[in-house]
């Protein structure tokens, strides 16, 4: 089953990811009815970072990272590694000299669910990384995986091409072939959340601008 | 038992939790006989915010924030929100939406045996939270739960009116009945600590201020 | 067995230490032969600090933190303090109290399986803790550990004068004896890594300069 | 605050204990509105022991099992020892030399935020315990907690007099005020699920026992 | 996205199926190239259970188990529920009721990545299940979910249709496409082993048995 | 580091160990001065097995079970192999294949900080394992470990040719050196016991049994 390189994968197009990035995680995350998102323990290395890109996956064994050279090669500007181990590990898949190589091939940031290292590093080359764990502990090259086949990655389904859109609140994906659509309802949730925050802000009620009160009553809440 | 809510919530005055404010959490624990803790697990969702206030208690279905609108119209100048789910949950209950709208009626910050999202727009707003995950997974708004009845929130037990102090070291509760006598303790304590980290920065030792030595030979410790 | 301070122990020269520190953690790990890392659990209370000194161990009871007390008069300059607790516990043993005093005594820095506090304060006074967690509950004073004695703290067994280095991607503990044989390998890693950057940074693949191609396709690595 | 014992603690009345014990922990719990329930790390050390009795309450210090000597005097016929650790802890409390302890005094069983030992032993009498770990570390009796105090364990607050039932579902709290009203619900669950029972095991099925079809299809709920 | 039922789903052959079952978990997920394995925490409720069959999937809110009901109509004989919620969850969705349910209309047992309660009698009746918890805390029936469609539980993607092979090993998934192929293999594999644990039984060595000695030499191995 | 294979360890004489089994863990950790532990999540496959025995080592790496096959050459009748891996991983090293060649070797059990499959087959052998997860993911033979060497396993040091106590309790090391005067402090406690249970069991409090009133009353406790 591993040890399949699959190449030319398709990828959505650059404005509509730019549009995802824009929007950020808990906006697309709603606006493609609540389903892609990655489990919380995926978190980033260092705060304030927001990206959006096509994935180049990786199923990888555990502590053995041979295949993110492989999956390098494949990477086209823009795009992001999103890797799993094919059972639980923590150990440092990635550090400073992957990500010198990864970036030189258009890679914007790291998606893995397992450990990376060189934090510090990664932090002044501005790489932004989400991951299950920092941890120093090395990995080898001995056994194939794949790339670009589908994954389990912290809970979700990623196949290639998907689209990841990551920032301070986690990671979510978007099915390709969902990415217009997901990105219009997002930008419509945002133009109505505008009105909505300056009604909120001036003191008006969530209670009434979503007429919430008589629901409440009639299912039985009662003030004393 | 549900769809509660309590209204006109006696609270400390401001004077008094602005005194548990200035103590923080650590010194307000240990002037409180050691209790009121919440678990570690509640982390800051940035450095640096130090709040005290009376809490406004949430009890909430998983994965339902409707209490969160009922709650906020019960906010006064000041409160802090505390929501405990009724059974594990890790959703994003709260955003920059409803941060916007507690703030408009006086909210400091909240705390969250669950999830929070929008964490860059609430550190911009410098609205601080502390939460058990950060996750963008949306709530729905189907289920009633209360507002301002006693909850258990990350171990802690916690009263409507109860004072809420919160720091980089975690949450801790304060029963309103207690709140000037912990603040007089907390001071007292604060006023020695002073003296002491003086004589322990010109070098002195603690086995020698406390008169540890004696005791500690007397219960066998031996140096070789 | 526990109730025992050694006192004397033997530290690695200063030089050595130094240069253990320059190279960091991910690169001292990998080389001494991938052993001697913490679990990942143990992160340090503020991102930036490197620091590397010699061991002086505690062995403490869970709730008890006596044992700093006395170990703090073994520090020398440079050293750093490591506690494991004889069963888990997460209770803040350290704060900034005990921070100023073990500063007094040369400390740089302190290894807790445990929890701190005063988070805020130690930052302030720049004294870096990698902790198990971040957590105000006070601790006792009741029962003897030991000082300088083995320990395994968070899966890593540790000696007196073994030398400690930490920074953002975690902790590693060098045995003395093998400090000169490390660093030197360490120095010899990280001279053959610059170049390697350099050549990835200009596009290379690790696939070309590890030359793995030939490996991979023996291996059945099938592109499609 | 600790260093309290209560005596003279109100119980519920033993039919009442009776019949909650016979309804056991599920169906209780949704008797009660769904509050009370310990957390499901709460786990009995051997499977199919279902027990009600009234609580005991200890808040003990960490590692320090000193308080459950004192507890063991306050026990009458039938009740339940339930112990919170004041930090979280997992040492080994509780063994078989308590067990014999605990029984001559009328004790049921025990529940314990914390770990057990002598597992085999407390099998072969037929003691039942549900804990949050199973450890056979050792603990301190240096200290003093308190005896019939309010507690929170495992998330639920228990107050002395309150009534716990368990079984292998896990633990619940029942407050001694509400004992007979929840017992009251309970029965009338029972009887009701009886009928429910026997027409789901004829095949009928609870779309149309509920008469769900019509509010699933107004809901938007589609078959494809 | 949600609010759908999918019917008439394909299901493989009984006869391989049967097969999957008498193989178990851990051959099977050899002899699909080691893929499929549900997490480590979905544990079986009482041991000795081995069974294999359809899965009639079902996605579901955290604490709403509406669905149950909905897709124990879409059950065939022979069928396995399988339940994934949309954010983590370990509320007790199904009982003995749901249990008698399913059932009478087919269902051999359930995998859920959330609660179970009621286990003395599931047990009684021998309905087997594999879940991530054990927790009474109820449900309610407020929102849709959906049948059939593809999920990810305990880190494993499944199709409705996929068969589903659980012991107490753990959970593994097999795609129905897949399902004749995989057998075969496990069938060789079975039998392949089955010399092996002769001649290991009778002392022979792995070493020698498997032609390892040369290998290991080679790598460096060394016995002082 | 790795690659080493030490012959001709060591082990302590049969009637001590076979005492130190009759003992049992909670017995012989206390009567060592509560150390050699292993961590609480180091379980027994199935309930009521107790063994003692001689401790053969292995350091392996994550998800490659080779060195189990070099081990198991250099066990002898009555030994116990004591498995860690050189970062967390909780796949399924060990089978039923793997325990026949190891007891038709000598082997008692094995002690693995890891995953075990073919639970069902090693219950039915009467093969006891205790290790921290089941789970059937395979592993690979690619990589040298070491065996016999020092390593951490689930927190706590073991040598070789240390003597494994486990048994329902958990796991426990005793150093071969202090061995005898371990078992002979192991059988004083449990004389020492015996007297006690009795004295229990006859409605004694240990409150008089241990003289403990006094000492609880000068350090404040009060009685309401």
């Amino acid at each position: 089953m591993s040890g399949v390189v699959i190449q030319n994968v398709q990828r959505a197009d650059e404005a509509t990811i730019a549009g995802l990035a824009a929007a950020g995680v808990a906006t697309v995350h709603e606006a493609q009815g609540r389903k892609g998102l990655m489990a919380s323990y995926m978190r980033p290395i260092y705060p304030g970072a927001r990206i959006a890109g096509s994935a180049v996956t990786i199923s990888a064994p555990p502590g053995d990272n041979w295949m993110l050279h492989v999956a390098i090669e494949q990477l086209r500007k823009g795009d992001i590694l999103v890797l799993a181990p094919t059972s639980p590990c923590e150990d440092g898949y990635f550090g400073d000299l992957l990500a010198t190589s990864a970036r030189a091939h258009g890679c914007q940031g790291l998606i893995i669910e397992a450990g990376v290292r060189d934090i510090r590093d990664l932090k002044e080359m501005d790489f932004p990384v989400w991951s299950k764990a920092v941890f120093a502990q090395g990995t080898i090259k001995a056994t194939l995986g794949s790339v670009n086949v589908p994954i389990v990655c912290a809970g979700a389904a990623v196949n290639a091409g998907d689209i990841i859109v990551a920032d301070d609140d986690g990671v979510c994906v978007i099915a390709r072939e969902e990415a217009e659509e997901v990105l219009a309802a997002a930008q419509r949730r945002e133009a109505n959340e505008e009105e909505k925050r300056k009604r909120l802000a001036a003191g008006e009620l969530g209670l009434d601008i979503y007429d919430m009160r008589v629901r409440l009553k009639d299912m039985g809440l009662k003030y004393v």
